[in-house]
């Protein structure tokens, strides 16, 4: 029985869900990590993790053994992850009654109690943590989450379809908005008949973020000023937003004649995001914004002509400041004043802040990463302006995965 | 000057933020709550708790010590932190150059190397807690992530009137629904124009839920047996959702004549959530599930008669639960086979996901706390259906907070 036979009382006819072999290749090099590391097994928690190597987000444990079939223990709900993971086609997906029998359940798959039992310690809160250091006592726990992290940022095929597919929902309500956008419109009136094109061809709605306090909806639409206010997040455009509770994103700012509109969107679809940038004006903005502009699309160009594998993150990073720095825009870059930051892009996949971090460090590039590319210039009287897209590395470069035009759209 | 005079470069003027009274009564409750505990101080830093306590979520660390002067050290971005926080008013809100500084930032304010520092270890990752160990050796840190919850249970007027206000955007979308709601739409597509109605009146989109791997948007917009599909939240409905990869919500499904619409709607205002849901259909329902709301309206109504200061949550339950057993629907009530659920509502604040919990537990009620109380029933075959209010404690009773009709809206 493959995937796509099975019966979809619980599966959406028209998701694309974990194939077997995404499943089987991905535990595998998990497997060999572990083994490398010294580690027995590993339980994996947490959402993101969780559909990558198991293929559901059912309320579940997987443990994965360092060598040997892994079990997928469900809470809640068993019959829906059996029907969702094609984990449950070649290892067995078994009922978890309460939390309280993990313990005995593991020792006895791993035939006694293991040494070292790796957790998402990135993510685990401690008192969940504390319960597992009881339910297995006598086990030495050391953090996976790295190591999951630096396995997801390399993507199979199938993962840059996801992700190409995810790109296609942001092409096509960028395509929208010309219909959408009119002067008056409050930014958060503006985003919500967006975010319903976005929603009507499937868009999650739920962006996952790795970071703690990582929150991000949908991404920024951000007009004129707006475009300019610095937040919380390390990202380089944030937004006034509807107010300090959430302190990102739209405003009731209305939208104005002559000023930058951010489309900055983050397509979420079969669990894989995509990040995507484009800008849109009522009537022309001011040269000092478009020379900007151009200057952005020049540091993207000098970022990914030096971007492939074995190329240091800190190179592509390097390359786009050089652009900046030329342009004598180095003040304005990725931000401004105290909230500028420094990185030029960032991995995506099944979170949005992925590795590789295109910022000073020297993670090396390798064939398959996907990342998100987005100089970016912000004025603080005028707003914010720059492109973004989503590349992935190739065997010699990298291949553009958001395809959209990449003029000012002036309307 | 006061919050509403400052400058407001940084905050939506439509906003509204939290008052300096609030801060100061809040930090002094907790600060009381402290010493109780014989904790020296606090470090704030999940942004829901920072929200409550300092009235921003610009990436800080609140220090609260158990006597004497909050702090709120700032890493990104102060300027903005400090005109949003009504803190700067009256306390000090300074700069965090990096965390590293954190520790000797603490020493010198509380003149010491504190004994005993609290932190929020139901949520805070367990790699983030071994460096705060580091930045303060020989201090014992425990848990005040339970006792913030707690004190959040119970809300001010100020707070109350802020989910009132959440509640009219939900009551709002109510009234559009009759213009969007057609046959043969798609679930995601009718949601995104229902979200596009809330987000014009300011809905944030940003749902915070506390629990490890809780994720919701906007709610369950669920028709038909699409409502009845089970999954990973401990929620009595949750829906098939986009793909596995989400598992809960809407799915491409179209809409049909005679099944339940669900609108299970959660607005947030300003941070403040409220829960609602009600009914809608095209063309009559079938008479089970009529029957089966008008119990749910009967066991809402006996939840509620009992539902009062010093009543213990259990009470609140079982009157719920003994109305659905008398009318012969036990097995259908919030949820149905091994995905049913033990509790009939929740508290509900700055998350989705606070105290009271109306399950079989003896936390009495208390005057001020707030709560969705969701009566539901779940029916493999034809769906979900069921009644949803936000409550207040009041001195003798409750108080309804969504004032909606309640009659099923046959279309």
């Amino acid at each position: 029985m493959t995937v796509d036979d099975r019966p979809a009382s619980f599966v959406e006819p028209r998701a694309v869900t974990v194939p077997r072999g995404e499943l089987e290749r991905r535990i595998g090099a998990f497997q060999a990590r572990l083994r490398h590391d010294g580690v027995d097994a590993a339980l994996i928690l947490q959402n993101a993790d969780l559909y990558y190597l198991a293929g559901t987000v059912q309320q579940s444990q997987l443990l994965v053994p360092a060598e040997g079939e892994p079990v997928l223990f469900v809470r809640k709900t068993l019959e829906r992850a059996r029907e969702e993971s094609a984990l449950a086609t070649f290892a067995a997906v078994e009922p978890l009654p309460t939390l309280r029998r993990l313990g005995e359940l593991v020792v006895d798959r791993l035939s006694g109690v293991p040494a070292t039992v790796g957790l998402e310690l990135d993510v685990l809160p401690v008192t969940a943590f504390r319960r597992y250091e009881q339910l297995l006592p006598g086990t030495r726990f050391v953090d996976v989450g790295l190591a999951l992290v630096e396995q997801r940022a390399v993507k199979s095929p199938w993962e840059v379809e996801r992700i190409a597919a995810a790109a296609r929902i942001a092409e096509q309500v960028f395509e929208r908005i010309p219909a959408i956008l009119r002067e008056g419109l409050t930014e958060a009136a503006f985003a919500g008949l967006v975010e319903a094109e976005a929603r009507a061809r499937g868009h999650q709605g739920i962006i996952r973020m790795r970071a703690f306090n990582g929150e991000m909806f949908y991404g920024q639409l951000l007009t004129g000023v707006s475009g300019a206010v610095p937040s919380f997040l390390d990202t380089p455009l944030a937004g006034k937003g509807l107010s300090p509770a959430v302190a990102q994103g739209v405003s009731f700012k209305p939208i104005g004649r002559g000023e930058p509109v951010v489309f900055d969107f983050v397509p979420v679809l079969d669990g894989y995001t995509a990040d995507f940038t484009r800008i849109f004006s009522l009537g022309p903005l001011p040269d000092e914004l478009v020379r900007a502009y151009e200057t952005a699309r020049r540091a993207q160009a000098a970022a990914a002509a030096c971007a492939r594998p074995g190329v240091a993150c800190r190179i592509v990073y390097e390359a786009a400041v050089g652009v900046a720095d030329e342009a004598g825009l180095a003040a304005h870059f990725m931000g401004h004043g105290p909230a500028q930051v420094r990185f030029v892009g960032h991995g995506v996949g099944l979170e949005l802040d992925e590795l590789p971090v295109l910022s000073p460090n020297d993670l090396a590039l390798e064939e398959g990463m996907v990342f998100a590319l987005e100089p970016k210039f912000v004025f603080p009287e005028l707003g914010a302006i720059g492109i973004e897209n989503t590349w992935r590395v190739t065997a010699t470069g990298v291949e553009r995965l958001t395809r959209a035009p990449e003029e000012i759209v002036v309307l």
